[in-house]
């Protein structure tokens, strides 16, 4: 069965972004493509394996980029989530989220049994978590039932906006409440230390933001919360429940490994993204076409409300559907099918000259359509 | 970071002989592998995309490949399993295993709160599940508690025992407790269908009988179970729980696909697997090298018994390692290092010949160091 990927030439689906692979990644998929391949010296579990040396990368290496005392890796980052929360379930008790959580935070805490409560986000433009809001959201919760883990999304998949972690776990420290950061986005992208936020757990993606094949999460944990979360099998004294023994073998860890000294590389120049970002930003409002969430913008990951091509998909014959089409044919896609008015695109890794000809076909197919 | 695998002409080790990628899934590997990529025209879960065909693949040639109602893709066969369980889960209640079941069906249910209940094996040779004792199990627990599932592991993972599952789905049945089957030796290796044993639940693996990178399980069910494996959020409608709304992404899908036609292919021609083990078998043990589990055997994966190669590793210097070390010099791998008196090793997809060569191999070792 022959399977194609379609062509493009950019891709602006934020999803996309951080997961296209390095050379090395690429080399060592091909060379670890079979099923069990990195198992053919397994020690018993996958995080133990010393050829190839995936023990040094998870207990050595992954620790120290993500300032952390343990990190396991995981089938994906919402499976991170779900295992810290199910490790931390408790009859009827509550998580805290913010207002930006992507909807896997939300599906996890469903799975895991437990009551969901969202911190407010402000309204538009900017939709900013307020981190006060956790302590009045902790304040109304605590009162009636047991409160046992707090989350932010750091930055969230929307607007790419990046609260103030170190605040938002002051106060739920204050409430003895552990806290999460959901940086799926963010880990592999830009630095990032957990100590640094003093949080409990925190949660990456390999296939959104660490140059991987998917799919692969990796989840940090504090030496407080090890013996939770990894806590072992009473019949199998090595396997670690939350993981069910082994997780991600083959191909994707392969690649999350194979990538990362360039993963170390990418995440020192992130000023460098930012910059080209927020340029973008600026460039697409000279278009009429407005950037929210937070301005200026710290994150490649931004959202656009557009009036002017949302007047134009009224009477176009295409409806909605001319952008995405309009687009393609330029070689650009990665906005979903349908949207004009409103949508999300992420400029991360995309060279500048790139960008200015996606400036420029945005201009042109308004100036074409108008 | 250059990471190569340890070069092999034969790999026995069972985990990796049903994984090797085909041609096809190489290509499409290579095609799809960055993280997001057969995201590209999402439509808000993965096995309902269209570019590729994920869509018809798991709602249409899956179901009737397993002969089942509804299937979905998982992070593995044991994260399938933990699905069935956790769904069903009640507070103290049962799984009722076979007592040669793999340690991470022991391991999911632990993490999904269920208490667990072995049927007995009968001892050596033979290590063989008799379904009556599910029956005289069943009673015994039932007095006490609620038993949720029966879970009958078809064929183990360590003698290649293919069970009476029809028998031991009647007689669950008749207690109306529905059972799971553990095929993750046999999807892909050998024909099933479900409905042929009128099983409720089916676990395969994609890495260890289906040719895909991993990590990647299938779960087929019943319709009379599909509401409550596959229910969905209160939130998000489409998103079902037990997946945390997608699950394989990327490479791991790919290859599966790609791989399927020719897994279709394969499991059609069985019985020569079959001969082939038998004759490898018949002439281990002309070398005094026993074969424990059923006999004749219906598998490819067999457990040996050799007292001729541990009375040389108590007087060879290099103790129990001789075999791995005399193995590899001759480009044989899988046999665990440090093994000599019981070890388990896999026939499945290794040419005739290239069999002959490990019988006159393990002849070799044994005339030389005797």
């Amino acid at each position: 069965m022959q399977l194609k990927r379609p062509e493009h030439d950019i891709n602006l689906n934020p999803l996309q972004r951080g997961g296209i692979l390095t050379k090395e990644a690429r080399d060592a998929l091909v060379e670890f493509a079979d099923g069990y391949s990195v198992c053919d010296f397994c020690p018993g579990r996958v995080d133990l394996i010393k050829t190839p040396n995936i023990k040094n990368f998870i207990h050595e290496e992954l620790p120290e980029f993500l300032g952390c005392d343990e990190v396991r890796t995981t089938n994906g980052a919402r499976e991170a989530k779900f295992a810290v929360m199910h490790s931390l379930a408790k009859k009827g008790a509550w998580v805290i989220i913010d207002g930006n959580a992507h909807y896997s935070t939300i599906v996890a805490a469903e799975r895991a049994g437990l009551k969901i409560a969202k911190v407010e986000r402000s309204g538009e433009p900017k939709y900013k978590i307020n981190p006060e809001n956790y302590a009045s959201k902790i304040e109304e919760i605590r009162k009636k039932e047991k409160i046992v883990l707090s989350l932010v999304t750091y930055p969230d998949g929307n607007y790419g906006n990046l609260p103030d972690a170190k605040k938002i776990v002051n106060i739920s420290h204050a409430y003895d409440i552990p806290v999460l950061m959901n940086c799926a986005y963010s880990i592999g992208r830009m630095p990032i230390k957990m100590k640094k936020y003093k949080a409990d757990f925190i949660v990456g993606s390999g296939q959104k933001s660490m140059a991987s094949s998917g799919p692969i999460g990796i989840l940090g944990v504090s030496k407080e919360w090890k013996d939770t979360i990894f806590r072992t099998s009473k019949y199998y004294p090595k396997k670690e429940l939350e993981l069910l023994g082994c997780t991600t073998r083959g191909a994707s860890i392969i690649t999350l490994m194979a990538s990362f000294p360039k993963v170390k590389e990418r995440v020192e120049r992130w000023d460098e993204e930012v910059n080209k970002a927020r340029e973008f930003s600026k460039k697409m409002e000279e278009l009429g076409i407005k950037q929210l969430g937070e301005k200026p913008h710290h994150h490649d990951l931004m959202f656009f409300d557009s009036e002017v091509l949302y007047e134009i998909s009224k009477k176009h014959k295409k409806r909605g559907f001319f952008l995405y089409q309009e687009l393609k044919k330029k070689g650009i896609i990665g906005i979903k099918p349908g949207l004009t008015r409103n949508f999300k695109l992420s400029t991360y890794q995309i060279p500048k000259k790139k960008l200015d000809y996606v400036i420029d076909s945005f201009q042109e197919i308004i100036e074409k359509n108008k």
